[in-house]
Parts: C-alpha cells; structure tokens; sequence
C-alpha cells in the first residue's frame, strides 16, 4: 500500500482558499507546488538549519504592506527581499538568509501570488542571498488587504565594521547613493491612476553588492542607514538625534529626478519624506568620502552617488537643510502620516 | 539649541493612528515608549546586532492570525513568542534570538496592543529568549483583522543533535508529550461563547526546557515536531510521509482530556485535526523511550508524557490508528480546514 499518490493529486483552483492556510493538504500542496521550487527549499522541518560563517550576526524583520501590490518599477515580493537585504547591508552585514512569512485574504488570485513569488525568487537570486525559511496564513475575506509579507534575515559582520551613530564626529561627510523620491512617487502615481512624461519608477533594488563596493574603499564608513518610510528627512533626523550633533545638508547637491520633482508638487508631498527602497545615506570620515563617492559611481546602483552635507557640532540633533537660494530650513521628523502603506 | 524635547512630547492617544506606522515620529514615539521597555530593545538601527555561540544554527518564521486575540488560557502576543520558539525547541535548537513584526489595524486599541506587548514580553522571559529586532506597519481601517503578528527566531544547534523524517527507523517508538487538542478548543470555545465544565484552556507554553530534560537522558530522538495547525494526525501523517514509514498509534494511549472530548462532540470536531500549541511528539529509539517519558513526566509541561505508538515498514506512509474497541482507522492529512485561524 502506498499511501503517497492521493496526496500530490492536482489542485484545480485559482484563489487562494482558507484551507490554503489550514496545515493541512491543501496548505502542502500549495508549499509543494509554489514556494519550494521557487525558493529552492528542501525539507519540511519546523527550522530551516543554516551554517553561517561568523559568530557575529545581524539580525532583523520587516513587514510589508504595499497598496497597490503592483507599481511602476515593482510589486511587494521585491520590496520584501530587497527591503530586509538592505536593512542588513545599512548595517554592514553581508545578507545570507531570508525568512518569509505571507499572511495571504482568502479569494486571493493564485496568478498574482506565483508573479509575486516568482519576483521574490528572482530579487533573492539576484541579490545573493537564500530564502530558508516560510510560513503562510489565510484570513477570510475581507480580513486582510490582498497579500501582507513579513521577511528577517541574517546577515553575518565581518571584524572592523561598525555601523552606529555613536561613531558619527564632526567634519564627517553626508553621502547620498541614487536619486530621492522614486518610490513614493511611483506607488503614489498608481495609486491615483497618474503617469508622468519621463516615468517614475520604484527604485527598489538591493544594495549589498554597492555597500560591499564602499567598504573596499574604507572601513572609516561610521553610519548608514536606507531612507524608507519617512523618506530622506526622517533619517536624518534620527541619525542627528541619535549622534546629538547637526547634520547641515545642501540642497542644490541633493539628487532629486526631475519626474519625482513634478510628481510632488502636483501631489502635494515633499520629496524629502517621500519613502525610497533602492538608496542609502552614509556618513564617513571627510578623509575617504571623495573616493568612495567615485567608487560608487561606478556601481549600477550608486550612478548618482553624491555628497550631500556635513557634521557639526550644534545645534545638537539639528538637521539643516541650507536652501538653493540661500536661506535655511529646520528638517523635522515626518509628523503624522503623509503616505501610508507606501512599504 | 537642543531639539529633542519636542520629539518626546507624550502622545495622548488610546488608539492605533495610521501615522503609527509611517516610520515618523507617531512611530518612534510607539517605539519607545511600548516596544523597546517592554523587550529590552536598545539602539534603532535597521539590524540587531547578536553573537551566536556557534555556527549552526536553526531559522524559522511564523505568522499569527488567532482569532479571537484573547483566549482562555492566552493571546495572539503568547502564542507569537512561544509558537517559534517550539519550532526551534522541536528542531533540537536551544532558541537564543527572536524578531516580532506587528501589522495593525488603524484604530487598534492601545491598551489591548500592551496587554499583548506584556504577555510576549513575559512570555520571552519565561522561554530564555530575547526579542531583537521589530517592525510595526499599520493599515487602514478594514484592511485587517486587529493585528496579525510574525515572529521569526534564530536557534544553536548542540553537536550530535539531527532531527529528521530520514533517521526514523522501524521499531522506533513515538511519544506525546502532553495533552491533545485544549488549544484549538479553547478558541474554538471563545469563538462560540461557550464555556466547558471543566474549562479547556489553551495549551500555549514553551517547549525548549522540556527538549533539553530530553536530551539529557539520550540524543537518540529521531524526529520531533509540534502538533499546531492540522493537529496531530497531520503532523503524523507529515512523518509518515517524509520517512516512508509506517505510524501505528494506539488510540487507548493517547491523553485527550475529558473537556476536549465533549467540547469535540458538541462543536463536531475530531480531536486528532485540533491545534495545540504546547504539545510536542517525538520518534525515539525504542530502548530510550521509557526513561525518557519518565524524565518528561517529572517536567512540569511534560506530566502526561506517553508512549503512543510504534514504527513499521509497512504500510509505507500509513499512519493508522487502532481503536479502543479493536478495530483499525486510516489516519490522513487534514483536508480542508477544520478551524480556520487557530494560531
């Protein structure tokens, strides 16, 4: 008697079904059919086991809750892997391992969650990195917005890299990677069923390969961090408060496409709280940031790479920003809620 | 100049805003004053940064969906903490590190979001792990169902620990280590405002102690997995499966208490499909087994430890089930689902 054939019989549905996430058969078959092979996971086990080549790890969790689910430039699987593979390259991490967890409404399309999937595969693969571990939930209809997808991931640090804002000093440079404002404006722009002559598109992306490309510079990289949800504006702000020094940024360096620029004003955002998923913002020692700026430059991902402000001493977790024509405006944190679910 | 006064201005709200989710100040506020007292969290950087004690470790993730959120016996922030670190525990990992992803609905209140935040924080202490790393997305009113939480964990693996469906061999001897079915019933309960005599209550507890008590007695335990979602039979079932073996189980052995079994009859429930949350089952070497369901039964969440079943070769991935009145059942997978968000 075998037992086995009963159990890979076909599934005949295109929408997600509560019993999807029930544990049971229909849950194997839906792991079986889609996540497995799209992730290259093998086993059943409770924990995916994983050698890591350090005793030094970065750790952390995002949530992703994007509305729309498809936008210009992307969709919410790649901004989940490419979102945590940043969180751990801003803190000098090499990224290894991803975990995936999708809390899927029940009538779900079957199609959207394989593009979905199928982006998620593609951005890990290019982004180096091995989705090990999954979890999927149903909730019944109208208990959720479509898909929500939480990933963490491990990263490992190698010896003599130390990103904190406790190493931030004065003198130190501010250096942007790419353009401001990208995504924020795109999903904005789907959202309000808008297009602009050029497009805007999302510019998410991973950046370990770019962060991998500065720290062969200089090890002398003291802070970074991604501006995601509360845009340029609001890390900056956390990394002055956190320093308890004054960032001072110069507004005609700051890369802002023309598009995103548009965009904003017919909006009514400021693209410096406007969230980005592909640029990162690093403080380094005034020694090496001309290098690294160059260095960067020449990587895919850091085309628009440029210094954009300084350290001082005061006032203490000020950030201003000194204006085009000459005047200067005291940056706050993003207050209240300008675009929610833009992540 | 000092700047910060301002930021830590006290909020004086009682419900979750949209702005609690924008990365902004409405969110680092939330931050600070619930998330980083209540674990322990220092530094706002986008990765923990944590040592491992070796190079072999365990990775898992799971999200949360119960409803009701509060339960006999539990909630949602509970089972969020205690339900990864099982899946580590049954993994024969030692949990060390878990991260916690909140998505919230817009309105949520504030008090019950602390009674969760109490319940994980004390429920990580209870377990020995620390919470490192969090998220928080919040969405609109409508677009989910009060707050789904995903906890994903990092465990070590000791030397000469393997837990898998290929080390099970035949003669084996398969062990519960309590109690089946008072999670799911008691939700269920909830869910149906009823009320048993004697009340079920759920099951939810860490399991990493008891693992460790044993493999203190011998490493020779094959597999070990814990019984949530698709209740035993499936997990069961699963190792059939993935060993090509057979599981006999001896209905008469199996611990369901008197409460489950009427609340099973009344709601039409069979108790072998209801979720647990702290119950695990492991396949041991058969000359272990004995000392070791009489270790587990001195373990506070092992007293009703038993012997269960046994391996056979055939038939391959059969689970089957002999009944008290003589008679044998074919156990399969869940089909379907039974009790849709039970964890």
């Amino acid at each position: 008697m075998e037992l086995r054939p009963s159990f890979l019989r076909e599934q005949r549905v295109d929408r997600i079904l509560l019993g999807h996430g029930s544990g049971g058969r229909l849950m194997h078959e839906l792991i079986k059919s889609q996540f497995s092979p799209a992730f290259g996971i093998e086993g059943s086990g409770d924990s995916a086991m994983v050698n890591v080549p350090s005793l030094r790890l970065a750790y952390t969790t995002d949530s992703y809750v994007v509305t729309p689910l498809f936008f210009p430039g992307g969709n919410i699987g790649e901004l989940a892997i490419n979102g945590t593979v940043n969180d751990l390259a801003v803190s000098g991490a090499d990224p290894l391992y991803l975990s995936v967890g999708f809390v899927i409404e029940e009538g779900f399309l079957l199609s959207d969650l394989k593009k979905i999937i199928t982006s998620m595969s593609s951005s890990a693969a290019k982004a180096g990195v091995k989705v090990v571990a999954g979890d999927t939930k149903v909730v019944n209809k109208g208990k959720a917005d479509g898909i929500f997808i939480n990933t963490s991931g491990i990263g490992v640090l190698q010896d003599g890299r130390d990103i904190s804002a406790a190493r931030i000093g004065n003198g130190d440079k501010v250096i942007i990677s790419g353009e401001v404002g990208s995504h924020g404006v795109a999903v904005m722009s789907e959202r309000n069923g808008l297009t602009f002559d050029p497009p805007v598109t999302s510019d998410t992306r991973p950046l370990n390969s770019l962060v991998e490309a500065m720290y062969r510079v200089s090890p002398k990289i003291h802070f970074m961090r991604d501006p995601t949800r509360g845009g340029l504006a609001t890390t900056l702000k956390e990394a002055a408060l956190e320093s308890r020094l004054c960032i001072r940024i110069n507004e005609s360096s700051l890369p802002i496409p023309q598009g995103v620029r548009g965009a904003c004003s017919l909006l009514g955002l400021d693209p410096l709280y406007v969230a980005n998923e592909g640029i990162l913002i690093a403080i380094v020692d005034a020694m090496v940031a001309d290098d690294m700026v160059n260095s960067m430059k020449r990587h895919e991902h850091g085309r628009d790479a440029a210094i954009i402000g300084e350290i001082y001493d005061t006032p203490q977790g000020g950030v201003l920003l000194e204006t085009a024509i000459g005047g200067t405006r005291i940056i706050d944190m993003l207050q209240g809620e300008q675009l929610p679910r833009i992540c």
